[in-house]
Protein backbone atom coordinates (compact mmCIF):
# COMPACT_ATOMS: atom_id res chain seq x y z
CA UNK A 1 0.00 0.00 0.00
CA UNK A 2 3.31 1.96 -0.26
CA UNK A 3 2.89 4.94 -2.09
CA UNK A 4 -0.53 4.61 -3.16
CA UNK A 5 -3.15 7.12 -1.87
CA UNK A 6 -6.07 5.61 0.54
CA UNK A 7 -9.29 7.06 1.72
CA UNK A 8 -10.22 5.69 4.99
CA UNK A 9 -14.15 6.51 6.44
CA UNK A 10 -14.83 5.02 9.58
CA UNK A 11 -18.15 3.14 10.06
CA UNK A 12 -17.77 3.12 13.54
CA UNK A 13 -15.29 4.36 15.97
CA UNK A 14 -13.34 1.20 15.71
CA UNK A 15 -14.51 -0.20 11.55
CA UNK A 16 -14.24 1.25 8.29
CA UNK A 17 -13.81 1.16 5.06
CA UNK A 18 -10.69 1.71 2.70
CA UNK A 19 -10.54 2.88 -0.57
CA UNK A 20 -7.79 3.68 -2.68
CA UNK A 21 -8.10 7.30 -4.63
CA UNK A 22 -6.69 6.37 -7.87
CA UNK A 23 -7.22 9.80 -8.91
CA UNK A 24 -9.06 12.94 -7.02
CA UNK A 25 -11.16 14.27 -9.56
CA UNK A 26 -12.97 17.30 -7.89
CA UNK A 27 -12.52 18.83 -3.85
CA UNK A 28 -15.20 21.80 -2.77
CA UNK A 29 -16.10 23.04 0.43
CA UNK A 30 -20.00 24.62 0.21
CA UNK A 31 -21.35 26.31 2.44
CA UNK A 32 -22.76 22.88 4.00
CA UNK A 33 -20.13 20.52 3.94
CA UNK A 34 -17.10 19.24 2.21
CA UNK A 35 -17.69 17.72 -0.99
CA UNK A 36 -15.12 15.41 -3.03
CA UNK A 37 -15.06 12.77 -5.64
CA UNK A 38 -12.10 10.81 -6.57
CA UNK A 39 -11.83 7.78 -9.10
CA UNK A 40 -10.97 4.72 -6.99
CA UNK A 41 -10.24 1.48 -9.92
CA UNK A 42 -13.34 -1.21 -8.12
CA UNK A 43 -15.88 1.40 -7.40
CA UNK A 44 -15.18 4.18 -10.17
CA UNK A 45 -16.08 7.74 -9.08
CA UNK A 46 -17.24 7.92 -5.56
CA UNK A 47 -18.84 10.70 -4.18
CA UNK A 48 -17.90 11.85 -0.49
CA UNK A 49 -19.56 14.39 1.98
CA UNK A 50 -18.14 15.44 4.53
CA UNK A 51 -15.93 12.03 4.98
CA UNK A 52 -18.71 9.96 3.98
CA UNK A 53 -18.93 7.73 1.02
CA UNK A 54 -22.53 8.63 -0.44
CA UNK A 55 -22.54 6.71 -3.88
CA UNK A 56 -20.04 5.21 -6.09
CA UNK A 57 -20.71 4.61 -10.06
CA UNK A 58 -19.98 0.80 -8.90
CA UNK A 59 -22.54 0.04 -6.33
CA UNK A 60 -25.04 2.92 -6.47
CA UNK A 61 -28.13 1.02 -8.07
CA UNK A 62 -28.48 -1.46 -4.77
CA UNK A 63 -29.65 1.55 -3.18
CA UNK A 64 -31.04 4.10 -5.84
CA UNK A 65 -33.31 1.34 -7.20
CA UNK A 66 -34.51 0.66 -3.84
CA UNK A 67 -35.18 3.74 -2.31
CA UNK A 68 -37.47 4.24 -5.80
CA UNK A 69 -39.09 1.02 -6.99
CA UNK A 70 -41.29 -0.27 -3.91
CA UNK A 71 -43.19 2.91 -3.82
CA UNK A 72 -43.56 3.60 -7.23
CA UNK A 73 -44.51 -0.21 -7.89
CA UNK A 74 -47.70 0.09 -5.53
CA UNK A 75 -48.71 3.16 -5.31
CA UNK A 76 -51.71 3.30 -7.61
CA UNK A 77 -50.77 5.88 -9.83
CA UNK A 78 -47.55 7.87 -8.76
CA UNK A 79 -47.85 11.09 -11.15
CA UNK A 80 -46.39 13.79 -9.05
CA UNK A 81 -43.26 12.51 -6.71
CA UNK A 82 -40.81 14.61 -4.47
CA UNK A 83 -37.74 13.90 -4.14
CA UNK A 84 -35.77 15.42 -0.59
CA UNK A 85 -32.32 15.23 -1.24
CA UNK A 86 -30.67 12.63 -3.18
CA UNK A 87 -28.75 15.92 -4.95
CA UNK A 88 -26.73 13.55 -7.47
CA UNK A 89 -29.51 12.59 -9.27
CA UNK A 90 -29.63 8.87 -9.10
CA UNK A 91 -33.28 8.34 -6.85
CA UNK A 92 -34.42 11.06 -9.18
CA UNK A 93 -33.27 8.61 -12.13
CA UNK A 94 -35.12 5.88 -11.27
CA UNK A 95 -38.32 7.93 -10.45
CA UNK A 96 -38.46 8.65 -14.00
CA UNK A 97 -38.15 5.85 -15.82
CA UNK A 98 -42.28 5.19 -14.83
CA UNK A 99 -43.57 6.70 -17.77
CA UNK A 100 -46.90 7.19 -15.23
CA UNK A 101 -44.38 10.24 -13.57
CA UNK A 102 -45.15 13.51 -14.56
CA UNK A 103 -43.17 15.74 -12.84
CA UNK A 104 -40.28 14.84 -9.79
CA UNK A 105 -39.25 17.48 -7.86
CA UNK A 106 -36.15 17.45 -6.24
CA UNK A 107 -35.13 19.18 -3.10
CA UNK A 108 -31.74 19.88 -2.66
CA UNK A 109 -30.16 21.71 0.04
CA UNK A 110 -26.30 21.96 -1.73
CA UNK A 111 -26.45 23.77 -5.52
CA UNK A 112 -22.86 22.36 -5.39
CA UNK A 113 -23.46 18.82 -5.19
CA UNK A 114 -26.24 19.27 -7.87
CA UNK A 115 -23.47 20.84 -10.22
CA UNK A 116 -21.01 18.37 -9.55
CA UNK A 117 -22.81 15.51 -10.11
CA UNK A 118 -23.72 17.26 -13.41
CA UNK A 119 -20.25 17.70 -14.41
CA UNK A 120 -18.61 14.13 -12.92
CA UNK A 121 -21.40 11.69 -12.44
CA UNK A 122 -23.36 11.89 -15.71
CA UNK A 123 -24.61 8.51 -15.14
CA UNK A 124 -26.86 9.27 -12.47
CA UNK A 125 -27.29 13.12 -13.18
CA UNK A 126 -28.91 12.33 -16.58
CA UNK A 127 -32.15 12.61 -15.33
CA UNK A 128 -31.77 16.56 -14.21
CA UNK A 129 -32.65 17.19 -17.98
CA UNK A 130 -35.43 15.57 -18.45
CA UNK A 131 -38.73 17.94 -18.89
CA UNK A 132 -40.26 16.42 -16.07
CA UNK A 133 -37.90 17.09 -13.75
CA UNK A 134 -37.67 19.99 -11.07
CA UNK A 135 -34.98 20.93 -9.24
CA UNK A 136 -35.45 23.31 -6.27
CA UNK A 137 -32.24 23.84 -4.22
CA UNK A 138 -33.09 24.50 -0.54
CA UNK A 139 -33.89 23.36 2.54
CA UNK A 140 -36.40 20.14 2.45
CA UNK A 141 -37.57 21.06 6.01
CA UNK A 142 -38.44 24.36 5.20
CA UNK A 143 -39.91 22.93 2.19
CA UNK A 144 -42.56 20.92 3.05
CA UNK A 145 -43.80 23.31 5.66
CA UNK A 146 -45.03 25.52 2.09
CA UNK A 147 -45.29 23.45 -1.02
CA UNK A 148 -48.78 22.47 -2.51
CA UNK A 149 -49.69 19.21 -1.51
CA UNK A 150 -51.00 16.48 -3.91
CA UNK A 151 -47.79 14.42 -3.84
CA UNK A 152 -48.72 10.44 -4.66
CA UNK A 153 -45.00 9.78 -3.17
CA UNK A 154 -42.25 11.33 -1.48
CA UNK A 155 -38.61 9.75 -1.02
CA UNK A 156 -36.25 11.02 1.70
CA UNK A 157 -32.48 10.51 0.35
CA UNK A 158 -30.97 12.08 3.20
CA UNK A 159 -27.28 11.50 4.58
CA UNK A 160 -26.84 10.08 8.26
CA UNK A 161 -29.00 11.50 11.21
CA UNK A 162 -26.47 13.87 12.04
CA UNK A 163 -26.02 17.74 11.43
CA UNK A 164 -28.51 19.31 8.85
CA UNK A 165 -30.32 15.91 8.15
CA UNK A 166 -31.27 14.76 11.26
CA UNK A 167 -34.66 17.15 11.32
CA UNK A 168 -35.15 15.20 8.22
CA UNK A 169 -36.05 12.14 10.63
CA UNK A 170 -37.76 14.06 12.71
CA UNK A 171 -41.49 13.73 13.87
CA UNK A 172 -42.72 17.48 12.71
CA UNK A 173 -41.15 17.02 9.16
CA UNK A 174 -42.85 13.29 8.83
CA UNK A 175 -45.84 15.06 9.50
CA UNK A 176 -45.59 17.95 7.43
CA UNK A 177 -44.90 15.25 4.56
CA UNK A 178 -47.89 13.52 5.86
CA UNK A 179 -50.30 17.14 5.11
CA UNK A 180 -48.23 16.73 1.57
CA UNK A 181 -49.21 13.33 0.46
CA UNK A 182 -52.85 13.32 -1.71
CA UNK A 183 -55.19 10.19 -0.75
CA UNK A 184 -52.65 6.93 -1.08
CA UNK A 185 -49.86 8.75 -0.50
CA UNK A 186 -46.37 7.06 -0.21
CA UNK A 187 -43.27 7.97 2.00
CA UNK A 188 -40.41 5.69 1.29
CA UNK A 189 -37.09 6.87 3.31
CA UNK A 190 -33.51 5.63 3.67
CA UNK A 191 -33.52 4.62 7.19
CA UNK A 192 -29.63 3.46 8.06
CA UNK A 193 -28.17 0.05 8.42
CA UNK A 194 -29.85 -3.17 10.87
CA UNK A 195 -26.72 -4.29 11.60
CA UNK A 196 -25.36 -1.33 13.39
CA UNK A 197 -28.25 1.10 14.13
CA UNK A 198 -31.41 -0.96 15.31
CA UNK A 199 -32.14 1.36 18.12
CA UNK A 200 -32.39 4.32 15.71
CA UNK A 201 -34.74 2.02 13.17
CA UNK A 202 -36.99 1.50 16.26
CA UNK A 203 -37.53 4.73 16.89
CA UNK A 204 -37.81 6.19 13.48
CA UNK A 205 -40.59 3.24 13.37
CA UNK A 206 -42.34 4.74 16.42
CA UNK A 207 -42.33 7.93 15.24
CA UNK A 208 -43.91 6.80 11.82
CA UNK A 209 -46.08 4.63 13.04
CA UNK A 210 -47.92 7.53 15.04
CA UNK A 211 -48.53 9.00 11.46
CA UNK A 212 -49.14 6.93 9.27
CA UNK A 213 -51.29 4.05 9.36
CA UNK A 214 -48.95 1.22 7.66
CA UNK A 215 -44.97 1.66 8.00
CA UNK A 216 -43.11 -1.33 7.35
CA UNK A 217 -39.71 -1.77 6.39
CA UNK A 218 -37.21 -3.50 3.87
CA UNK A 219 -33.56 -4.33 3.23
CA UNK A 220 -31.01 -4.09 0.53
CA UNK A 221 -27.39 -4.27 0.35
CA UNK A 222 -24.88 -1.82 -0.37
CA UNK A 223 -21.35 -2.70 -0.19
CA UNK A 224 -19.52 0.66 0.56
CA UNK A 225 -22.38 1.64 3.77
CA UNK A 226 -22.13 0.72 7.53
CA UNK A 227 -23.04 -2.59 8.32
CA UNK A 228 -23.59 -2.71 3.82
CA UNK A 229 -26.75 -4.30 4.99
CA UNK A 230 -29.46 -1.49 4.63
CA UNK A 231 -33.00 -0.74 5.45
CA UNK A 232 -35.23 1.92 4.27
CA UNK A 233 -38.72 2.57 5.77
CA UNK A 234 -42.60 2.49 3.93
CA UNK A 235 -45.19 4.68 5.49
CA UNK A 236 -48.88 5.19 3.59
CA UNK A 237 -52.06 4.99 4.89
CA UNK A 238 -53.56 2.85 2.23
CA UNK A 239 -51.07 1.14 0.15
CA UNK A 240 -49.80 -2.29 1.33
CA UNK A 241 -46.31 -2.53 0.09
CA UNK A 242 -46.46 -5.85 -1.20
CA UNK A 243 -49.49 -5.50 -3.77
CA UNK A 244 -47.79 -4.40 -6.87
CA UNK A 245 -49.70 -2.06 -8.77
CA UNK A 246 -47.36 -1.89 -12.30
CA UNK A 247 -44.27 -3.35 -13.52
CA UNK A 248 -41.17 -1.96 -12.77
CA UNK A 249 -38.80 -1.02 -15.83
CA UNK A 250 -36.85 -2.85 -18.13
CA UNK A 251 -32.85 -3.10 -17.15
CA UNK A 252 -32.96 -2.98 -13.99
CA UNK A 253 -29.79 -4.68 -11.62
CA UNK A 254 -31.33 -5.24 -8.33
CA UNK A 255 -34.89 -4.79 -8.05
CA UNK A 256 -37.94 -6.39 -9.65
CA UNK A 257 -40.97 -8.30 -8.70
CA UNK A 258 -39.47 -11.34 -6.50
CA UNK A 259 -36.79 -8.92 -4.99
CA UNK A 260 -39.22 -6.56 -3.71
CA UNK A 261 -41.23 -9.20 -1.79
CA UNK A 262 -37.63 -10.47 -0.90
CA UNK A 263 -36.61 -7.39 0.70
CA UNK A 264 -39.67 -7.20 2.85
CA UNK A 265 -39.03 -10.45 4.91
CA UNK A 266 -37.26 -9.39 7.60
CA UNK A 267 -34.49 -11.53 9.11
CA UNK A 268 -35.83 -12.44 12.55
CA UNK A 269 -33.18 -9.91 14.91
CA UNK A 270 -34.90 -7.60 12.58
CA UNK A 271 -38.26 -9.07 12.96
CA UNK A 272 -38.37 -9.37 16.55
CA UNK A 273 -37.51 -5.57 17.35
CA UNK A 274 -39.53 -4.40 14.56
CA UNK A 275 -42.99 -6.60 14.20
CA UNK A 276 -43.09 -7.68 17.55
CA UNK B 1 -6.57 7.41 14.38
CA UNK B 2 -3.65 8.38 15.65
CA UNK B 3 -2.31 6.47 18.68
CA UNK B 4 -4.08 3.36 17.74
CA UNK B 5 -4.01 -0.32 16.32
CA UNK B 6 -5.55 -0.92 12.86
CA UNK B 7 -6.05 -4.24 10.72
CA UNK B 8 -6.42 -3.76 7.56
CA UNK B 9 -7.80 -6.27 4.91
CA UNK B 10 -7.86 -5.46 1.36
CA UNK B 11 -10.84 -7.08 -0.44
CA UNK B 12 -9.46 -6.41 -3.98
CA UNK B 13 -6.32 -4.76 -5.04
CA UNK B 14 -7.98 -1.04 -4.26
CA UNK B 15 -10.35 -1.43 -1.47
CA UNK B 16 -10.53 -2.92 2.28
CA UNK B 17 -11.63 -2.64 5.36
CA UNK B 18 -10.27 -1.23 8.77
CA UNK B 19 -10.30 -2.69 11.93
CA UNK B 20 -9.10 -1.30 15.37
CA UNK B 21 -6.71 -3.92 17.47
CA UNK B 22 -8.34 -2.96 20.45
CA UNK B 23 -6.74 -6.05 22.20
CA UNK B 24 -4.34 -8.50 20.27
CA UNK B 25 -5.58 -12.18 21.48
CA UNK B 26 -3.51 -14.76 19.85
CA UNK B 27 -1.15 -15.05 16.92
CA UNK B 28 0.69 -18.50 15.42
CA UNK B 29 2.17 -19.52 12.29
CA UNK B 30 0.93 -23.19 11.68
CA UNK B 31 2.12 -25.20 8.77
CA UNK B 32 -0.20 -23.88 7.05
CA UNK B 33 -1.22 -20.42 7.60
CA UNK B 34 -1.01 -17.57 9.64
CA UNK B 35 -3.81 -17.60 12.09
CA UNK B 36 -4.26 -14.47 14.17
CA UNK B 37 -7.20 -13.59 16.71
CA UNK B 38 -7.93 -9.93 17.89
CA UNK B 39 -10.51 -8.01 19.51
CA UNK B 40 -12.51 -5.39 18.37
CA UNK B 41 -15.09 -2.82 20.09
CA UNK B 42 -17.50 -3.37 17.55
CA UNK B 43 -17.00 -7.07 16.24
CA UNK B 44 -15.93 -8.70 18.94
CA UNK B 45 -13.50 -11.24 18.57
CA UNK B 46 -12.39 -11.65 14.56
CA UNK B 47 -10.37 -14.68 13.33
CA UNK B 48 -8.10 -14.01 10.82
CA UNK B 49 -6.40 -16.52 8.49
CA UNK B 50 -3.47 -15.19 6.18
CA UNK B 51 -4.64 -11.90 6.46
CA UNK B 52 -8.33 -12.62 5.69
CA UNK B 53 -10.81 -11.75 7.82
CA UNK B 54 -12.41 -15.29 8.61
CA UNK B 55 -15.24 -14.61 10.92
CA UNK B 56 -16.19 -12.55 13.78
CA UNK B 57 -18.75 -12.84 17.12
CA UNK B 58 -20.61 -10.39 15.89
CA UNK B 59 -21.80 -11.31 12.47
CA UNK B 60 -20.96 -14.39 12.56
CA UNK B 61 -24.44 -15.67 12.23
CA UNK B 62 -24.92 -13.97 8.88
CA UNK B 63 -22.82 -16.29 7.05
CA UNK B 64 -23.06 -19.45 9.37
CA UNK B 65 -26.86 -19.96 9.66
CA UNK B 66 -27.03 -19.05 6.27
CA UNK B 67 -24.27 -22.22 5.20
CA UNK B 68 -26.15 -24.49 6.98
CA UNK B 69 -29.54 -24.33 7.54
CA UNK B 70 -31.04 -24.34 4.19
CA UNK B 71 -29.30 -27.56 3.38
CA UNK B 72 -30.75 -28.98 6.72
CA UNK B 73 -34.33 -27.72 6.59
CA UNK B 74 -34.42 -29.56 2.74
CA UNK B 75 -32.83 -32.19 3.24
CA UNK B 76 -35.45 -35.27 3.86
CA UNK B 77 -33.76 -37.13 6.54
CA UNK B 78 -30.37 -35.32 7.63
CA UNK B 79 -28.59 -38.11 10.09
CA UNK B 80 -24.90 -37.66 8.66
CA UNK B 81 -23.69 -34.54 8.15
CA UNK B 82 -20.19 -33.80 6.57
CA UNK B 83 -18.60 -30.47 7.11
CA UNK B 84 -15.21 -29.61 5.09
CA UNK B 85 -13.35 -26.92 6.78
CA UNK B 86 -15.29 -25.13 9.00
CA UNK B 87 -12.55 -25.30 11.87
CA UNK B 88 -14.17 -22.48 14.24
CA UNK B 89 -16.86 -25.00 14.62
CA UNK B 90 -19.44 -22.24 13.82
CA UNK B 91 -20.98 -24.46 10.99
CA UNK B 92 -21.20 -27.43 13.13
CA UNK B 93 -23.06 -25.47 15.96
CA UNK B 94 -25.75 -24.54 13.27
CA UNK B 95 -26.00 -28.19 12.17
CA UNK B 96 -26.01 -29.97 15.43
CA UNK B 97 -28.90 -27.76 16.28
CA UNK B 98 -31.14 -30.50 14.16
CA UNK B 99 -31.97 -33.81 16.58
CA UNK B 100 -32.55 -35.53 13.23
CA UNK B 101 -28.12 -35.60 13.14
CA UNK B 102 -26.95 -38.17 14.48
CA UNK B 103 -23.13 -37.81 13.54
CA UNK B 104 -21.79 -34.14 11.99
CA UNK B 105 -17.76 -34.66 10.61
CA UNK B 106 -15.68 -32.29 10.47
CA UNK B 107 -12.33 -31.99 8.46
CA UNK B 108 -10.54 -29.20 8.98
CA UNK B 109 -6.79 -28.92 7.42
CA UNK B 110 -5.37 -27.10 10.73
CA UNK B 111 -5.40 -28.37 14.16
CA UNK B 112 -4.16 -25.08 15.59
CA UNK B 113 -7.46 -23.24 14.24
CA UNK B 114 -10.07 -25.84 15.67
CA UNK B 115 -7.17 -25.48 18.98
CA UNK B 116 -7.51 -21.56 19.17
CA UNK B 117 -11.39 -21.58 18.33
CA UNK B 118 -11.61 -24.22 21.39
CA UNK B 119 -9.57 -21.60 23.52
CA UNK B 120 -10.78 -18.44 22.11
CA UNK B 121 -14.31 -18.31 20.54
CA UNK B 122 -16.28 -20.51 22.55
CA UNK B 123 -19.65 -19.01 21.31
CA UNK B 124 -18.62 -20.98 18.18
CA UNK B 125 -16.50 -24.06 19.01
CA UNK B 126 -19.32 -24.87 21.74
CA UNK B 127 -20.08 -27.72 19.30
CA UNK B 128 -16.85 -29.56 19.80
CA UNK B 129 -17.64 -31.34 22.65
CA UNK B 130 -21.21 -32.57 21.71
CA UNK B 131 -21.13 -35.83 21.07
CA UNK B 132 -22.11 -36.32 17.94
CA UNK B 133 -19.25 -34.29 16.45
CA UNK B 134 -16.24 -35.53 15.39
CA UNK B 135 -13.25 -33.83 14.07
CA UNK B 136 -10.76 -34.76 11.60
CA UNK B 137 -7.58 -33.32 11.36
CA UNK B 138 -6.65 -33.39 7.72
CA UNK B 139 -6.96 -32.79 3.78
CA UNK B 140 -10.70 -32.43 2.64
CA UNK B 141 -9.76 -33.08 -0.67
CA UNK B 142 -7.82 -36.00 0.21
CA UNK B 143 -10.67 -37.25 3.27
CA UNK B 144 -13.98 -37.54 0.13
CA UNK B 145 -11.67 -39.95 -1.63
CA UNK B 146 -11.39 -42.69 0.99
CA UNK B 147 -14.15 -41.68 3.38
CA UNK B 148 -16.99 -43.95 3.39
CA UNK B 149 -20.50 -43.24 1.57
CA UNK B 150 -23.86 -42.54 2.95
CA UNK B 151 -23.65 -38.89 3.74
CA UNK B 152 -26.91 -36.84 3.71
CA UNK B 153 -25.21 -32.97 3.34
CA UNK B 154 -22.34 -32.28 2.62
CA UNK B 155 -21.09 -28.07 3.39
CA UNK B 156 -18.27 -26.62 2.29
CA UNK B 157 -17.22 -23.84 4.80
CA UNK B 158 -13.53 -23.34 3.11
CA UNK B 159 -11.25 -20.04 2.80
CA UNK B 160 -11.42 -18.10 -0.45
CA UNK B 161 -10.41 -20.05 -3.61
CA UNK B 162 -7.17 -19.61 -3.79
CA UNK B 163 -3.72 -21.33 -1.88
CA UNK B 164 -4.69 -24.69 -0.15
CA UNK B 165 -8.56 -24.23 -0.96
CA UNK B 166 -8.23 -24.14 -4.37
CA UNK B 167 -8.39 -27.78 -4.89
CA UNK B 168 -12.14 -27.36 -2.46
CA UNK B 169 -14.08 -25.58 -5.89
CA UNK B 170 -12.17 -27.92 -8.52
CA UNK B 171 -14.73 -30.47 -10.35
CA UNK B 172 -12.88 -33.79 -9.20
CA UNK B 173 -13.25 -32.57 -5.67
CA UNK B 174 -16.80 -32.29 -6.46
CA UNK B 175 -17.55 -35.51 -8.13
CA UNK B 176 -15.85 -37.24 -5.07
CA UNK B 177 -18.17 -35.38 -2.52
CA UNK B 178 -20.89 -36.24 -5.22
CA UNK B 179 -20.14 -40.10 -4.56
CA UNK B 180 -20.28 -39.73 -1.05
CA UNK B 181 -23.93 -38.47 -0.88
CA UNK B 182 -26.59 -41.09 -0.60
CA UNK B 183 -29.50 -40.85 -2.10
CA UNK B 184 -31.12 -37.38 -1.97
CA UNK B 185 -27.96 -36.42 -0.65
CA UNK B 186 -27.42 -32.39 -0.96
CA UNK B 187 -24.34 -30.36 -1.13
CA UNK B 188 -24.15 -26.71 -0.18
CA UNK B 189 -21.00 -24.54 -0.58
CA UNK B 190 -20.13 -20.34 0.69
CA UNK B 191 -19.16 -19.23 -2.77
CA UNK B 192 -17.74 -15.82 -2.90
CA UNK B 193 -19.32 -12.63 -3.66
CA UNK B 194 -22.40 -11.92 -6.52
CA UNK B 195 -20.56 -8.45 -6.17
CA UNK B 196 -17.26 -8.76 -6.83
CA UNK B 197 -16.75 -12.87 -8.13
CA UNK B 198 -19.52 -12.87 -10.86
CA UNK B 199 -17.21 -14.68 -12.89
CA UNK B 200 -16.01 -16.83 -10.55
CA UNK B 201 -19.71 -18.29 -9.68
CA UNK B 202 -20.62 -18.48 -13.10
CA UNK B 203 -17.18 -21.23 -13.43
CA UNK B 204 -19.11 -22.77 -10.26
CA UNK B 205 -22.45 -23.15 -11.94
CA UNK B 206 -21.15 -24.51 -14.88
CA UNK B 207 -18.66 -27.41 -13.16
CA UNK B 208 -21.53 -28.19 -10.38
CA UNK B 209 -24.24 -28.47 -13.25
CA UNK B 210 -22.34 -31.23 -15.18
CA UNK B 211 -22.35 -33.34 -11.69
CA UNK B 212 -25.75 -32.58 -10.10
CA UNK B 213 -28.99 -32.80 -11.65
CA UNK B 214 -30.36 -29.34 -9.82
CA UNK B 215 -27.99 -26.59 -8.52
CA UNK B 216 -29.20 -23.10 -7.46
CA UNK B 217 -27.79 -19.93 -5.51
CA UNK B 218 -28.26 -18.14 -2.50
CA UNK B 219 -27.41 -15.04 -1.00
CA UNK B 220 -26.73 -13.79 2.65
CA UNK B 221 -24.91 -10.57 3.97
CA UNK B 222 -21.61 -10.59 5.57
CA UNK B 223 -20.50 -7.10 6.89
CA UNK B 224 -16.71 -8.04 6.79
CA UNK B 225 -16.60 -9.97 3.83
CA UNK B 226 -15.93 -8.63 0.06
CA UNK B 227 -18.21 -7.00 -1.39
CA UNK B 228 -20.63 -8.06 1.68
CA UNK B 229 -23.49 -9.60 -0.50
CA UNK B 230 -22.22 -13.10 -0.31
CA UNK B 231 -23.32 -16.25 -2.14
CA UNK B 232 -23.77 -20.14 -2.10
CA UNK B 233 -24.36 -22.80 -4.33
CA UNK B 234 -26.56 -25.59 -3.23
CA UNK B 235 -26.74 -28.86 -5.17
CA UNK B 236 -28.53 -32.08 -5.47
CA UNK B 237 -30.11 -34.54 -7.63
CA UNK B 238 -33.50 -34.85 -6.17
CA UNK B 239 -33.78 -32.43 -3.60
CA UNK B 240 -35.95 -28.84 -4.11
CA UNK B 241 -34.22 -26.49 -1.79
CA UNK B 242 -37.63 -24.41 -1.88
CA UNK B 243 -39.19 -27.32 -0.57
CA UNK B 244 -38.53 -27.46 3.20
CA UNK B 245 -39.17 -30.32 5.28
CA UNK B 246 -39.01 -29.35 8.50
CA UNK B 247 -38.86 -26.06 10.49
CA UNK B 248 -35.85 -24.48 11.43
CA UNK B 249 -34.28 -24.63 14.97
CA UNK B 250 -35.62 -21.87 17.38
CA UNK B 251 -33.47 -18.45 18.03
CA UNK B 252 -31.71 -18.09 15.52
CA UNK B 253 -31.14 -14.40 13.79
CA UNK B 254 -31.06 -14.74 10.51
CA UNK B 255 -32.42 -17.68 9.02
CA UNK B 256 -35.97 -18.79 8.96
CA UNK B 257 -38.80 -20.18 6.67
CA UNK B 258 -39.20 -16.70 4.99
CA UNK B 259 -35.95 -15.78 4.98
CA UNK B 260 -34.71 -18.68 2.96
CA UNK B 261 -37.32 -18.04 0.03
CA UNK B 262 -36.16 -14.21 0.29
CA UNK B 263 -32.43 -15.65 0.01
CA UNK B 264 -32.99 -17.58 -3.23
CA UNK B 265 -34.25 -14.76 -4.96
CA UNK B 266 -31.55 -13.57 -6.76
CA UNK B 267 -31.58 -10.05 -7.94
CA UNK B 268 -31.78 -9.90 -11.89
CA UNK B 269 -27.86 -8.95 -12.25
CA UNK B 270 -27.41 -12.38 -10.69
CA UNK B 271 -30.29 -14.23 -12.81
CA UNK B 272 -29.16 -12.75 -15.82
CA UNK B 273 -25.77 -14.28 -15.24
CA UNK B 274 -26.98 -17.70 -13.58
CA UNK B 275 -30.45 -18.86 -14.83
CA UNK B 276 -30.69 -17.32 -18.21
Amino acid sequence: MAGRNWFNELHTPSSGILLEIGRPIAYRKSPYQEIWIFHNPLFGKVLVLDGCVMTTEKDEFFYHEMLAHPALTTHPKPERVLIIGGGDGGTLREVLRYHEVKKATLVELDREVVDLAKQHLPSLSESFSDPRSEVVIGDGAKFVKTAENGYDVVLIDSTDPVGPAEILFSEGFYRDIKSLLGKDGVLALQCESPFLHMDFIKSQKKILSSIFGKVNFYNTVVPTYPGSLWSFAFASDTVDPLELKRKPPEGLRYYDERVHRAAFTLPPFMRDELEG
